[in-house]
Formats: structure tokens, C-alpha cells, sequence
């Protein structure tokens, strides 16, 4: 491989002293055009990085963690959901706990954002979060470790990629709240949330509702299932069909709070009451599950502390320190909406 | 391999200059949105990789927006004021739409953050956000603006610094909320928020709530007023002891929203019935205030309109056109715990 340019490299091919590189490369107005024109093509064609300041230069850091935000694409575009804003304030705080800055970065899974943060000395490590195809990007985080670039993702243990996932019991917290409806005297289900392999997350929620169900004998392939994306809509057009269909079930567990919320404005529109005609459980406890009427039942992910040790455990990487997976155990919320009062 | 496509080949296709290539892809307003966006559709159809650090050196733009988060210091240090929370997801957003990353760093009033960016390529310009006491940062505004730093912040107009402030108007919405509890009937009130000239948000509320009131004859000294800062302990603690000197009013202006939801929660456990014997208004139509039982009237900052506007202007700071103040209008939000169900 061959050795960086460095600045010094830059002033002997110019002829000229180091610091009217750096200001050329500042594009100071005390070099005159010509030379800045002259420095500047020389670095680029040495592939020469300029660092953010001089103390990064000797350091090779940046105090900065940067936040990859990849989103389900069919989402909203002027807001964001409101189970990734609370992780975004809940990395931010912690970013700042460990004065760190955090550099928020959108990003498409088909772009090339594993490439973007290379050689930069923009960031010390990245947070990859989001919904999407993980199959997709999964190639991409090799490219990473190939790289010797730090990073954390949020999302399930990959056994091909050891030690860099923090996530939540998906799979328990989709049995566990089941089996509690089972136990209320729920007979009849439906789920809504889409269950195939490119959702990772919701797909394990299912597994764990179904297992659930098979349990205790009640499930059947014809049991109703929603393919439903992380949208209040999603959930109100699939209470829709429901009611058209007259296939109401005796309880409706949903894959998120927001598809939640959509289920229960679609049943105030109904004849049917919930908890008493049907029960509706939904996942994540956002901030305002607890405040809906009747106040949602659902499985906890806490985000605040999921903020902290995706910072803790990237930052200890950062430091080659060693880093583990780590599997947050589901919580469940249980509240009126499953019919159970909790008392 | 196929050959690299070049900003000229894009030009090319798209029928425009190659500056404009340049320009576009920088997502430059002096570029219309049209055209902005076929280029940049044509870059992603060509494959087109800019090289980030020839086109930093030349532009000397890094394409990020830095975001300076103040706090009250006395907030809970593991989470973000909701209020803010949404501010941090509209100007994320709103980044996200301008092809801009975001790097987001919490400061503390009495740190040289105003010297922070100064020299640096961290970003291309700042937006300041955050409570806190205005006066004793202003002289670094001025700072700033003989740095030639671009930058907006959320807030008041402040005649010394003109063209950098983009905020609600408190005073309006102060008097508004309580006009309409006067007109509701409600003869006897109390004000719970700090109404000192370091919390000129709160203040200016304050200050519209007591013209309010004078205009209708109901103003007197002994009004009850609370310094609370921005919690639900505030607001608890606060019609704990109106409860405690048997000074219940027959309505109570609180405000932030959070503060209101600490007054539901301790009228909840008192022997008195929001709205029947005592009505309930907040301020800033945080995503929980549409959910509590009852609903919250409230005064609405529309948060998402609010990110795209900061953004929007300092973009345009950037690239040096002219930009104004702008104070959004102040809206009613009516629900339920004002008493009237608006209908």
C-alpha cells in the first residue's frame, strides 16, 4: 500500500513553504490564485485528505460518530417515525453524555454510503439504523470490516457478523405478548405487519406469535396476516378489510405501535369496542401508547438505553476494545387495550 | 469496467452547462428544483460518484449543516425535551430533502462554541436551537456575524441581529389561549412558567396571557405565577400547592405542554375534574398533548414547518442571497381540557 501524501509532499512538488499550503488549501485570499489553483491540483492528484483541523491531523480523530438512517422507502418523507426519532434523541444524548458530536446521515440501502465514510475523517465510527432489506446491505458490511472501519448496527445477531449488533428480542416479545392474549381468553387472531425476510425485525415477531399460537393449538394456516408497512394507514386499511370481510377476530396483534394506532381510529369508526368486541396489542411503546384510549398494551424497546450501548459498545470498539452482540430482553407493557387491566 | 461517468457527460445528457451540473448536485437554490432534480436523477442513473474531497477543495463546502443544541441545564439529562426531540427530526428531515448531513453537538451556553466552527470545514453553516438565557449569548451572535459564520437561529427577533431568526409568536399565542378560556367563561386564573427575561419564550407567553387578561378586566398582582421550568414535575409541584393554599383557579395556563401534562397528572389524583372544575391549556402541541385524557388545548409550533424554514434560510445564507426573520403565526389547537370540545 502505498504511504499518504501529506502536506509536505504537496509543498516540495509546488515549491513552495507548507503553511501557504494549508492556506491554499484554505483557499486564503493572502495565496494568490494561481498558486492556490496549483496546490490544490497537486493534492488532488495525490489523493491527498485534508483533516478538519490540526489536532485531527496528529490525532486521526474527529470526536464525531455518524448515524446512518436508512429508511423503509414507502415511509412518510416529511416525517420520521416516531420510534427512530426517539432512538435518534436517545443516541444524540448519549453521543453528548461521551462529548461526542453525531453526524446524521439519511441514506438509500442501495447506495454507496459503505465506501463514504472510508478514508474521511468525518466520523471515528458509524451507527448503522433502520428498517429496510437487511439481506440487501449485508455484503456491504464485509466492505466495512474489510475496511477497519468501527461500526455498530441495530438489528439482529448475524452470526457472519459477530459482535456488531445490538438489538431486541423480537422473536420473545411476538410470543410473549401473544401467549398473554391467549391467557386473557383470546381465541381468534389476526396479525398485522409484513412477515417476510427483508423485514427482519417484524418477521421475528411473527415467528414468536405464531409459535405462540401453535402452542396452544391455535393456530391455522388461515389465520389472517397483513403485510402492512410501519404506518397508522397500514393498520386502518387493514382493520377495513377486516370489517368488509366480517373476519373481525377476537384480539389484533400488531407489529408496531404506529400500525396500532391506525387499528384502533379505524374500530372508533366501527360498531365494535376495543377491549371489550376485540383486543389490539401493538410493539415499541412510543410515548404516546400510553396516552391512546384505551391506553395500548404493547412490547417495550428501550430505546434509551439501546442509545447507550450502541454508543458504549462503539466506542469501545473504537478504542479496540472487545465488543459482544447484545440482545435486549422484550418488556411487556401491559395496559387496557388487551382487555387486561394489569390488576 | 466501464468508464467513470463525469459531471460532463451528466451535462450532456441534461442539456445544461456543467456548472450547473455542479451546482445542482450541491442542491444550490440558484437552481430550480426541476432541474435540480433531473440532474441529480441522471448522476444516480450514470452511477455518478462526486469525489468529495476535490469538490470540497474546490467549493470549500463540506455539505453539512451544524446543528448547536442548548439546554436548560437544570432538564433530565437521559432525554430530550419532546419539544425539541421534534425539532431534532423536522431539521434532520429537512437536511435529508437538501442532500445536507446534519451534525448535531449539545453546547453549553458558557462554552466558546461561537469559536468552534469558525476556521473549520465541519460545516457549512449553524442553526442555534435551544432554551436557555438569550442574553447572555447574544454578544456572541455578533461574533459570529464579524466571522462571516452563516447561521439562523430559533427564537425571537432581536433588532441587533436582524435576518437570523426564525420563531413562533409567544406573545400571540399567550394571549390567544387565554382570551379564549375568558371567553370560555373562566373568571379566576394561574400561570405556571418561568416569566423572567432569561426565558424570553415563556416570557413573551406570559406577557400575552397578562394582556389578555387586563383587556377583559381580569388581571390583579396576586395572580398566582409559577417559575416552572419545562417538566411534568413542574407542573405537579405546582397545582400541588395551589391544592395545599386552597387556591385552585378556575383555570390554569401553563406554558409548555409538558408542564400541563405534570398539572393533569396531579389534578388526576385530586378530588377535582379537568374540565369541569378546573380547565387546562399547554403550549406547543407536542405529539402526546392530541392523547391525554382529556384531550389538551394547546397553542401549536409547528415543529415541521419550523425545521424546513431554518433550513431553508440558512441554505440561503450560504448562498449569499438575502434572507429575513420570520415569525410564524401562533395557531389554536382546541381539544377538550379548555372545557368547550370545539364544537
Amino acid at each position: 500500500m502505498k504511504e499518504k501524501a501529506t502536506s509536505f509532499d504537496i509543498a516540495h512538488i509546488a515549491g513552495v513553504s507548507q503553511s501557504t499550503v494549508s492556506r491554499a488549501l484554505n483557499n486564503s485570499p493572502l495565496v494568490n490564485q494561481e498558486t492556490r489553483d496549483r496546490v490544490q491540483r497537486i493534492a488532488r492528484e495525490l489523493n491527498y485528505k485534508v483533516d478538519k483541523n490540526a489536532s485531527n491531523l496528529r490525532t486521526q480523530k474527529s470526536n464525531t460518530i455518524a448515524l446512518l438512517l436508512f429508511e423503509d422507502p414507502t415511509s412518510d418523507d416529511s416525517m420520521i417515525n416516531p420510534f427512530f426519532l426517539s432512538m435518534l434523541g436517545s443516541i444524540t444524548r448519549a453521543c453528548a453524555n461521551a462529548r461526542y458530536d453525531l453526524l446524521v446521515s439519511f441514506q438509500n440501502l442501495d447506495d454507496d454510503w459503505h465506501a463514504e465514510y472510508e478514508d474521511s475523517n468525518k466520523a471515528d465510527g458509524i451507527i448503522l439504523l433502520g428498517y429496510g432489506d437487511y439481506l440487501s446491505y449485508r455484503n456491504k458490511l464485509s466492505q466495512l470490516e474489510e475496511q477497519g472501519t468501527h461500526f455498530v448496527r441495530w438489528g439482529a445477531h448475524d452470526k457472519e457478523h459477530p459482535g456488531v449488533s445490538i438489538g431486541c428480542d423480537n422473536y420473545q416479545g411476538g410470543f410473549d405478548i401473544t401467549e398473554h392474549l391467549v391467557k386473557m381468553g383470546h381465541r381468534s387472531f389476526a396479525f398485522i405487519g409484513d412477515a417476510g425476510s427483508h423485514a427482519p425485525e417484524f418477521m421475528a415477531r411473527h415467528q414468536g406469535y405464531v409459535d405462540a399460537l401453535s402452542k396452544h393449538g391455535l393456530w391455522t394456516e388461515d389465520t389472517p396476516q397483513f403485510d402492512a408497512i410501519s404506518t397508522e394507514d397500514s393498520g386502518f386499511h387493514a382493520v377495513q378489510e377486516l370489517l368488509e370481510q366480517e373476519a373481525l377476530p377476537d384480539a389484533i396483534v400488531c407489529a408496531s405501535d404506529l400500525i396500532a394506532m391506525g387499528v384502533l381510529k379505524a374500530l372508533r369508526l366501527s360498531p365494535y369496542s376495543v377491549p371489550e368486541d376485540v383486543a389490539v396489542v401493538g410493539y415499541d411503546n412510543i410515548q404516546v401508547s400510553g396516552f391512546t384510549t384505551p391506553a395500548l398494551t404493547t412490547v417495550q424497546q428501550n430505546t434509551r438505553l439501546a442509545g447507550e450501548i450502541l454508543v458504549n459498545t462503539l466506542l469501545k470498539a473504537i478504542a479496540k476494545q472487545e465488543v459482544h452482540d447484545y440482545l435486549m430482553p422484550a418488556e411487556l407493557i401491559i395496559r387496557q387495550s388487551c382487555g387486561s387491566d394489569n390488576s
